[in-house]
């Protein structure tokens, strides 16, 4: 499943342009890196246009937000929607504070994304218009579970049809859906909730696999997704061999960016198509 | 010791908001997750106040401040001070610049700081109120050793009495104390100081410990600062077996403050009371 | 070969300015640390000719430049230059989009820099004064190669005579040259390019070289190199005997940098003079 969306991004190694938060910047920018994309952080209004015009897709992440970046992040994201590039928008923090929820509805107003990517909290504020995250984790109230999935893939759609944008659900379970279509991804390791940075680097992969892919979003999103939550699997056993910590981890999954190929991600994969 | 103060991290798992530099926050919000404790960032005055509100401590870290995030700084500092959640101050470079020392003394004048802690140089400028340090490290001339402990006990303590907060002084020795009551701890390892951010990574650890423990202030900042000592001891152990170099370094001591549990940390604190 | 530099960087361990990007920066600030000097980050207008004042070596690395820190580059190169301590251009991107090519000329006319070090791709466009960099990464069809080499080697001593600065072009083959002499140097290898920062960590590890040594600073560049070069190397050789990713690359080759000697440098050097 998804060979060609995998080949893809090895073979075309897209530029992706990232307007993003300083916490988690050298992850997201390492995580381009390993999956055979290549990263060009750029946020000054007088070059966002310019540098998301030779990219092949851009990521917006709202992590560390401010007056100047929300600027350069509406500029570069009309630049890549007259240039046809999809646009990846991570809304962390929506909900935890007024500017993080206004500045998502300003960002959807104004720009036509190819894949929103949140966890639960964020995309519910997003559905909703408004909503009570706590911080940048998902509430526990929230969480998806095998007994509300099924609602939790009708919001999901019903918010793609919406907003047009293939929604990219992360936590234990996975919903990668647009309006007619979801898949369902149960890889992934809690562990990833301990280190900093996990959705971030997804909405990366995200955008690095859509830059490669642009006429496939949907199975491009979900295979990012089920790449990352498998390099989480494959991670946490390796690091219960060599006794590590949180940091090793980290380590492992990023490494695992760069190793998983086509014939790893068969033989780990856990998707439903619902 | 502390075992109360250990455990209240993992059971309350505070949320920790820092404004801090942006060559550490990465190290800074892995700590905090490491730790049990989950970290958000947020530096733009229209969100600080309630990006505050709804976290249980705040960390205020001047390491590459600019006039932005300085008001973002004081704003935030005001909010968590009305609503009684503890505050750290790192004053990093505090005596290296005038802007660093002039802010460093705005900020006490603004915000009532449960915790400061700093390197021996940092610290002596906020009590002389100027300085010399050398860039971010502390000075030799200035460090505290078996000779001059003494002495060092009681301008620490004086200090506190100065400015009702805890003081944490780091180095080889470390000094937590307050008005009253001083800890001497023994732990650390000399290579802590060939990685960068050790001690932004503490004061976010003391953030995190504060804001589990918002009734004991001076026993979370000297239980952070022992896991943290601790931590770089078992890092350097695990290290030497290995060959590896600063980087594996950096790796296994957040590795450490993610695994150091009250067992771990009761075989391995060297503390006393002065 | 390069002992006395190498030698200079642990007992002076000189403290070096950076005005840099945020997304390597941690990666960088470590780079100096490794090698046995000491970092400071800082980018305030109102501070940064102090700060410099108190260093030995200033490194600008236009990487996430806006126009806050324009500023600020220019002032600190300015003092930098007025009390002759070393300065290294980092052009990251020049010739990607206009706001880069702009600023790399503005900061070449009004600091005097002892050492440009930049892809091929950024340092023809230096040459040339325009540029069609591709992101942040070389034009493939830029490559020095053992077939142009010796074009590489006259193209880069005329741009060194023209600046006044030491040129440092890393790549498969790097060349470090002044206008009458250039060290060609084939260490490396092809992972470097896997992970984000080896170039600023490069010009960050130039910039502490040229600090302890200011007055050889071909040499302090070519030693600097060949240092992350070799670093490069070894940190490939180990990393196959652990199976790690892209991730624990990045950890090993920082590992080698701060374990790099003169006798490992010299078993592993392979550098020529034209």
């Amino acid at each position: 499943m998804f060979e060609e969306i995998i080949r893809n991004v090895r073979e075309k190694s897209p530029l992706v342009h990232s307007i993003t938060n300083y916490v988690t910047v050298n992850d997201c920018a390492n995580t381009i890196l390993a999956c055979g994309a290549s990263p060009i952080m750029a946020d000054d209004q007088n070059e966002v246009e310019e540098i998301t015009s030779i990219c092949n897709a851009l990521v917006i992440n709202i992590g560390t937000l401010n007056e100047r970046t929300i600027k350069s992040m509406i500029k570069a994201g009309k630049k890549a929607n007259e240039l046809n590039h999809p646009v990846v928008l991570d809304p962390v923090g929506a909900g935890a504070s007024s500017l993080r929820t206004k500045t998502t509805f300003e960002l959807l107003e104004n720009i036509r994304f190819a894949v929103i990517r949140g966890n639960v909290s964020e995309i519910k504020t997003v559905y909703k218009g408004s909503g009570t995250t706590k911080g940048v984790d998902a509430d526990v109230s929230d969480a998806i579970t095998e007994e509300n999935l099924e609602e939790a893939i009708t919001f999901t759609k019903e918010l793609s049809r919406r907003t047009d944008a293939v929604i990219a659900i992360s936590g234990a379970i996975d919903i990668v859906a647009d309006k007619n279509k979801a898949y369902v991804i149960r890889n992934g390791n809690a562990l990833m909730s301990r280190i900093t940075g996990t959705g971030c680097m997804l909405a990366s992969l995200i955008g690095a696999y859509c830059g490669a892919n642009p006429d496939n979003i949907l199975d491009a999103a979900a295979a990012a997704s089920s790449v990352m939550g498998l390099a989480g699997e494959l991670a946490f056993e390796k690091l219960r061999k060599v006794d590590g910590g949180t940091s090793t981890y980290r380590t492992f999954l990023i490494d695992y960016i760069s190793k998983i190929d086509e014939k790893t991600l068969n033989g780990g994969i856990k998707i439903e198509i619902r």
